[in-house]
């Protein structure tokens, strides 16, 4: 077996890179900046789709496929997004490769096959998308379009970091087009509560609704609603994003509809996504010195069983009653992988169940056999018990609760007791070099503020909180006036 | 209402885009050969990849995922596949956009920011894949690795045609590894088989399972096995294909194993794949003059609920008789549209759900509420029937059965009808011109026959098939001596 990993008090960025590796979650690939999500980490990418795909069609959206290459006309057209996004773009330049003269064997681009129009690998898709809605939309009868898409993107990133920073990325864009301003604040709002749902009872990740600050904003947009969740090192998340994006797309694409008065209108638009960046968010949120900790709802298998013998005939009693208990676990809904491998001992399986994140793990003995009794061992909390057999089925569906509550509380209580208000400068930078964590300030409101806060400490806005009220106050910077505390962190 | 499709016998070609276009299933995007992938095509897609999933990993197969970009200097490494597609590659050779000194408000490659090594989008995924699995495979231990991708990839085609050959599509392409050649062997048609129980089972297309010539092999395949379908037209489709790889990309990317004696060897290796073109085999195999005919097994929506009233009371009984059929249809496993849409009129409403070729259509008025009877039309065949509402579920899980039945048993019929054997030339090219269809005939197993074939009669060779025995024979060509028969056709 692989040796222990770095522990996290060590070196936290240490033990995360470690992590993603060994528990066979992802790895870095031959293209810079590009990984390789291997079976066990998309195998939990996976389950995160299926939930998220099903709560977006259940709020009334469909899946469609639009084109991977963006011509740099359609790209430029917005010009905030365009902005946004225009420095770490892939281009496609030519369409062709040729034998390379000087290199036997060797190939080279074509030069005779540049394109006309170099294409720009979709960095978001709101471009392509809203030049293909100028078709689809002539009059109020075709809105709302509620359509979302699966798909990777590219955003060539200096410096990356498996999952959470990484030059091509998997995710979902949702983009959709409404006849008033109301209807479409009200799906951004929708869509970032979806997320939030999705984080909290799924990834049992406690997340902080908001709204960014206009330097924040995703390029292009109105309003940037977030979910923002705190890692266990006093960092924070941004866990996914609802962006109200007004009528720019709308005005810089032309479209327009006729309203029931028979008036033209430009259509207002909203996108939100979330990105295989969650599993990142996922990672950190729950795991420990001994590897990954999955919530139940989202673990490949949520119980893995460890057969214990000493010979064949052991084997096959053992095997004979674990096809049972499995058959039994199945029907109440519960995720079960026996492992039989006879190329591992029992105590290296278990070591790579636990560092893989498996909830409950099940051995079983041929003195439980006599017995009628397993041995289940919590992941989360590391405990053991014996179970009778009788019992078992009702027993794990009760444990697997209670480990995704458990794992939910704790995030929550960490992150409860990691949100500090502050009110001067002096205090801010205490905290955020002693604690760590969400740190709740008063703020001008101005992004010159926001810069040299920024500069100073590393720590930016990360959202105004949906729970914030109004509140008169003082600048804890420049000192001028402030209506809202705004919450800051250091973040990924 | 949209008018209606040009016929079949009119002009082929102009019915299946009109069709792809008007049932709302794909159109062209503003990026050449791109195709958009509209909701209601996607959601067939989606039923595709559910079940094709499914059987993927009860054959025992995990899903993961590699990067879109491919190195040139590892695309090359395997020469026979990189001379197979360097032809047709989209190049990625810049990692930046900026502003354009020359045009205010527009942007412009930075000359800048070109790459080191140029990144070729992914035609296909071997090369990328083989670099990763040496970092994977040590031992016999390791092996098989059975994995899959969902993905999309780019191959610049100069002529394309919504699904049937579009720059970029979708597909899934399965790459695995094993000890022995026997082995990968076994997988290959294994894989083979699964596609070919997906076309007959799913699509309702039955399909002709064989392996392909020499020259119309994937390039850097030992063998490629494939599963051949007939289109109305007389043409056929290849609708997948599973190769065995041999040693070629172990060997170029230098993955070796120790065997159980210690001993190193090459990985043997194996590839499938299937794509959204099977959407244009699905739309060509058995729709007709109104639009798509969906088999039950991939519709998006089995049944679609119509309902006719005169006024507001009368649309209240409707409705509430509609959720309480709806209900019942959903608890047997038939999914289920109400179409309440208060714009369109049933007519309009009819031709709509015919044109998206929805496998049943109930409707149901007020004398039907009197009744308690609804009356249902069959897509396939375009009959009615009118229905007691108290036998109406199991009427309609029968219907459902019986259609995909029909629609699978009239395309082996027409399939079955247009194998023709031949021997001579003069019967070959007369078959082709007034008959299409596949044709066997004996062929002396050179290129060169093979191509001079293709350059007179544009048929080229499909497959042989799994069923054809060693038969002596006289190519119908060269006269040359032939110990096979092997099928011929023009295709897609
Ligand atoms: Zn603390
Ligand atoms: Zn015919």
């Amino acid at each position: 077996m692989s040796k222990k990993l770095t522990s996290r008090t060590e070196d936290y960025s240490k033990w995360y890179n470690e992590l993603v590796v060994k528990a066979n979650l992802a790895e870095n690939s031959a293209v810079r900046g590009c990984m390789v999500i291997k079976p066990y980490g998309y195998a939990i990418w996976e389950k995160m789709q299926a939930e998220l795909d099903r709560m977006f069609k259940e709020t009334g959206h469909e899946n469609a496929y639009f084109p991977l290459f963006v011509p740099k006309s359609l790209f430029e057209a917005e010009e905030k997004n365009a902005e946004g996004f225009a420095k770490e773009c892939a281009v496609v330049t030519h369409y062709r490769l040729q034998n390379d003269p000087d290199n036997p064997g060797k190939l080279r681009v074509d030069p005779n096959a540049k394109l006309e129009e170099e294409l720009v690998v979709r960095p978001t898709s709101e471009a392509i998308i809203w030049n293909t809605y100028k078709g689809w939309i002539e009059s109020y009868r075709d809105l709302p379009l509620l359509i979302n898409q699966w798909a990777n993107v590219v955003r060539w990133e200096m410096r990356t970091r498996l999952f959470l920073r990484t030059a091509e990325f998997l995710w979902q864009e949702g983009h959709t087009a409404h006849a008033t301003k109301a209807e479409a604040i009200q799906e951004a709002e929708l869509m970032n509560d979806v997320y939030a749902t999705f984080a909290q009872d799924f990834m049992a990740i406690p997340v902080i609704k908001g709204r960014k600050t206009e330097s924040e904003r995703f390029a292009g947009a109105d309003e940037t609603y977030c979910i923002e969740a705190l890692m266990q090192d006093g960092k924070a998340l941004q866990a996914g994003t609802s962006h109200f994006l007004g009528q720019n797309f709308a005005k810089a694409f032309d479209v327009k509809f006729a309203n029931k008065e028979g008036k033209q209108d430009y259509v207002w638009a909203t996108s939100w996504g979330v990105s295989t960046r969650l599993m990142g968010a996922l990672i950190m949120t729950h795991s420990d010195d001994l590897g990954l900790v999955l919530p139940p709802n989202l673990a490949p298998h949520q119980v893995v069983i460890v057969p214990i013998f000493k010979n064949e005939e052991q084997f096959e009693a053992i095997q004979d009653k674990v096809n049972i208990i499995s058959k039994e676990l199945r029907a109440a809904g519960v995720s079960v992988k026996f492992d039989k491998r006879d190329t591992l001992r029992p105590g290296a399986k278990f070591a790579q169940h636990e560092l893989q994140g498996v909830p409950l793990r099940l051995a079983i003995g041929a003195r439980d056999l006599e017995n009628g009794t397993v041995e289940l061992a919590r992941r989360d909390t590391l405990t053991k018990e014996t179970v009778d057999i009788s019992t078992l089925t009702e027993k794990v569906t009760g444990l697997l609760k209670d480990i995704q509550k458990t794992l939910f509380d704790k995030a929550l209580n960490y992150r409860n007791s990691h949100i500090t208000e502050v009110n001067s400068f002096e205090e801010f930078k205490e905290v955020l070099e002693t604690k760590g964590g969400f740190i709740s300030a008063h703020w001008d409101g101005t992004i010159e503020t926001e810069n040299k806060i920024k500069e100073l400490t590393k720590a930016t806005t990360r959202c105004i909180p949906d729970s914030f009220k109004a509140e008169e106050g003082v600048c804890i910077y420049s000192g001028k006036p402030s209506k809202t505390r705004v919450l800051f962190a250091k973040a990924y």
